[in-house]
């Protein structure tokens, strides 16, 4: 497989994700093509603080201390910008790549042995880690500060431009995406990944970096379903709104409605759902029902 | 919410998951409309091997059992459904639900606090875990058995059987299907998740626990992306196919290859890509290339 590098360019907000040519053999209607292939990079990624290592996540690489910084937030070991003195990366002993980011913290308790334990517990992953609200209550997570609202016809505008922003791989490549947006509609940053929590985490650590959080005028829109550990990472950054294209699952909406996350699924066309915190939408208060 | 148990039929091998309804708001077109929405249900299951808790994983409730059944064999705890003594379903202490399963083991090398150490080594879960192909050697996974091949044209008619088999809701509400077929085409078994590795595990689980496993004479298809953690699950369960309607990443490939597993990406219509493996389509030989 060749590594396709040149092909990440930045630029419109266009981030493309890194891709792997290879050989295939496509099968079509009877006949036998060989062919060269896209395919969406996955490495792992190690993430440490100091040398004490952290967690290891499987991530299409690219945005690494911005994933990192995201994760640093959105699993509770910092609350601000500030903690973070430093964000490095390196070359970890295994492949030889810089697969490895060693975070430099202050006034940050961290103990190794309480984290190892609760990784254990909680299995750590954003899919299916933090099991349970009991769990995410006990981290002190708090309702969405500000008087955040959205225009209906804003939202509806929003899974367009993000398809405008995505590569064309990552249509067809099934890659996760993630943007950040403001009330007006602006889509500030988007991002893509192989594991949706880490799209996730790279556009909240974005945000961190730039000194945006906590994230209290913005909304995040994602790809794919709304789950538990995408809104709880979004509580964790202060975002008063998810948005999905898909169904968020039962557990998501539960978590929206007790902390008073605004949580929107199948924004499709000119339709969506309101799970969880239907107040923020300016329709609610204008618009007579039925 | 209310939970929709009745639901939950049993029959011409359709397995409808675990819904729960809820009171949602509905924008459409500048029209608010309240009505009720199914979600998918998502809880955590513990899983424990005797008193020693193993993992914590979000999942679709049902199929239990199969789910810790597969989950031991896929992560390499057991190597065969001898070693199962006991599955029995509990109820955990948060919650008051039977979302636990406890298993006692025989024969099996279980050290726990290796087991810990490994777990926070590599994070646990199908999506983030067993961070790289060197530790998927380590286990000692091992090419698939057996002279299994399949014709094109079979594998063509999997999608529409799957979409047949899967419920309604499966198709709208964002849930992962994963079904077992032999090479005559028939659907074994499938398997609904909100967590792709769990539909996976929940599959083999069932066959492992129906005394077919190793799985040398199936194919597994998936209805999202066939990901590394599902070509490392199907290669502990000894399958030589998998098969998805999406793209594979990089690194699920590089597995397939290294192991000589077989693996199809974009399986759509009458086209089909093969990523690794092509030596057990019947075109491969018999079909003239270009």
């Amino acid at each position: 497989m060749r590594q396709v590098s040149d092909m990440d360019f930045v630029g419109e907000k266009i981030q493309l994700a890194q891709v792997k040519l290879t050989d295939v053999t496509e099968w079509n209607d009877g006949k036998l093509l060989p062919h060269e292939d896209m395919l969406a990079a996955e490495e792992p990624l190690e993430i440490r603080i100091g040398d004490v290592p952290l967690t290891v996540t499987m991530r299409t690489p690219g945005h690494d201390r911005e994933l990192a910084a995201g994760f640093l937030l959105t699993e509770g070991l910092i609350e601000d910008a500030s903690q973070i003195m430093q964000l490095r990366s390196y070359v970890t002993t295994t492949g030889g790549k810089e697969n490895g980011v060693e975070a430099e913290l202050r006034d940050c308790e961290f103990d190794p042995a309480q984290m190892q334990r609760n990784f254990f517990a909680a299995s750590s992953c954003g899919i299916c880690g933090k099991a349970s609200i009991e769990a995410v209550r006990l981290r002190g997570l708090r309702a969405p500060m500000g008087g955040f609202r959205f225009d209906p016809e804003m939202l509806c505008s929003l899974p367009e431009k993000l398809r405008e922003a995505q590569t064309v791989f990552s249509h067809t490549g099934g890659l996760h995406a993630a943007a950040l947006f403001d009330a007006a509609g602006n889509l500030l940053v988007l991002r893509e990944d192989i594991g949706r929590h880490n799209a996730v985490d790279k556009v909240i650590g974005w945000a961190l970096l730039q000194g945006l959080a906590p994230l209290a005028a913005y909304g995040l829109l994602v790809s794919g379903r709304g789950g538990f550990e995408i809104v709880q990472k979004a509580l964790a950054a202060g975002l008063p709104l998810v948005a999905s294209v898909s169904a968020p699952s039962s557990l998501a909406v539960q978590l929206a409605r007790e902390l008073g996350m605004t949580l929107v699924g199948f924004l499709r066309g000119r339709r969506f759902v309101m799970y969880a915190g239907a107040e923020r939408c300016e329709a609610t208060s204008a618009a007579t029902t039925g």
